[in-house]
C-alpha cells in the first residue's frame, strides 16, 4: 500500500467483526511500530496485546464506565448541544462519533485484540505516540481496522491494575487500540484544512498557500 | 512508496542540506498531517512552518542552550559512561547521537524549514503525535529528512515566545520537527525487537512468537 494511502485514510474503524487477527499479522505491526522514534532512542516504550477473553471481559465493565463518564462530563456540552440541533453539521459530526463510541462500548469484548501502549519517563507523549500511530498504519495496511483511545485513563490506575502495569518503576498508560477486520470501508477523513490549522513563522501568520480539497488521491 | 518502507526508513535525520524545500511538498507533508487522528476529533492542534531566517536566528541560540543542558543533565550519566568506555555497543550508539544532535544545533540556522507542533487541552499527547508522525513519514515519502525533538521545551516559555504562542489560551508546543534534503543515506534503524518490548495479556507474560530480524524488506 501507498504511505499516502495509508495516511488519508486510517481513520477510526471503530465497528470490526470478531475474526481473530493472525499472528502474522500481529507481528508485522509490532514489528513496524518499535521502527519508530523515541527520545534519545531510549526505546522506553512497552506494548501488550489483549485477546484472552477472561481479561477483555474485566477490561469491558471500566470501558463502559468511562465512556458513561466522558458523555457525562468532558463532552457533556457538546453532547447536549448536538441533541438540541441535530441537523448541524458538527451536531451530526458528534453524534455519529457518539454512535460509533457507544457500539465499541457495548462490544468491547467481541473485539479480536487490543493493543496497549506504555511509556516509561515520557512527560510529553511523544515517546509513545508515534509508535501506537506505526502500529495502526501497519494494521490499516494489513486490512485491520483500529481506533485510538486514552479514554480509559479516567479511570486512573484500574486499568493497569488488571494488566499488571509496574506503576512503581515509572510505567504509564498512554492509550488502548482497539482492532479487528473492518465491518465498514475506509475513506478520506474530512479535516479542517491545513491553512486553518496551520501560521509560517509566527502564530497567526498565513502559511502562503491554501489546500482546498485533499491532495490524496491525486487526479 | 510503500507504507511499510516509509515506516521503517523514517529514522531521525539530522545531517540535511540547505536546499528549500517547495511549497508543493510542504503542502502534500500538511495536508497529510491533518488526516490523523485526535480526540473526539477536535483537532486541537497547530502547526507552524518556521523558514524566515531571523526567527531561525532567535531559535538557534536556545536551540544550543537546551542541546547544552540537555548533555549536561538528562543524558550526563550515559554521555560520560559511553566517554569512559567508547567501544561498547551502547556507548557507540550515544556517542553517534550526540554527535549528530551535536551537529544540528551547530547548524540550526541551516534548515531549511522547521515544523513546530501545538496542541491544546491535550494530556497525553496523543492528540498530536501522530500529525506530526504523519508528517515526518509524509516528508519521507518525498525525500524530506526530519528529526523530532522537544528539547527545547526545557527552556520553558521561551521558543512560545519568538513564535508568538498564546499560552493563555492554552495553547503548548509539543515539538519542533527540524527538516531538509538528507547527505546521508535512509536505512532502518536498530531497535529492541518488538518480543522484548511486548507482552500478551498481562504485563511480563510472553508475546507468544518471536521476530529476530525486521521483517522488512521480505525476502
Amino acid at each position: 500500500m501507498d504511505v499516502y494511502e495509508a495516511l488519508y485514510t486510517t481513520r477510526a474503524m471503530r465497528r470490526v467483526k470478531p475474526d481473530p487477527v493472525p499472528d502474522e499479522v500481529q507481528a508485522r505491526i509490532l514489528d513496524a511500530a518499535i521502527r519508530a522514534p523515541s527520545g534519545g532512542n531510549q526505546q522506553t516504550w512497552a506494548f501488550m496485546l489483549v485477546d484472552d477473553p477472561e481479561v477483555k471481559a474485566k477490561l469491558g465493565p471500566v470501558y463502559r464506565e468511562c465512556i458513561d463518564l466522558l458523555w457525562a462530563s468532558f463532552y457533556n456540552t457538546q453532547i447536549e448541544a448536538a441533541q438540541a440541533e441535530p441537523d448541524l453539521p458538527e451536531s451530526k459530526q458528534w453524534l455519529a462519533i457518539k454512535k460509533s463510541v457507544d457500539w465499541a462500548a457495548e462490544n468491547f469484548e467481541s473485539y479480536p485484540l487490543f493493543l496497549f501502549g506504555f511509556a516509561q519517563h515520557d512527560a510529553t507523549g511523544g515517546s509513545i505516540f508515534p509508535a501506537i500511530w506505526s502500529a495502526m498504519l501497519a494494521a490499516r495496511a494489513e486490512g485491520v481496522g483500529a481506533s485510538l483511545t486514552s479514554v480509559m485513563m479516567i479511570k486512573g490506575d484500574e486499568v493497569p491494575g488488571i494488566l499488571g502495569v509496574p506503576a512503581e518503576e515509572g510505567w504509564n498508560m498512554a492509550c488502548c487500540v482497539p482492532m479487528g477486520y473492518p465491518k465498514g470501508k475506509w475513506g478520506v477523513a474530512k479535516r479542517r484544512p491545513a491553512h486553518e490549522v496551520a501560521y509560517r513563522n509566527q502564530w497567526g501568520q498565513p502559511l502562503g498557500f491554501e489546500i482546498a480539497e485533499p491532495l490524496w488521491p491525486a487526479d
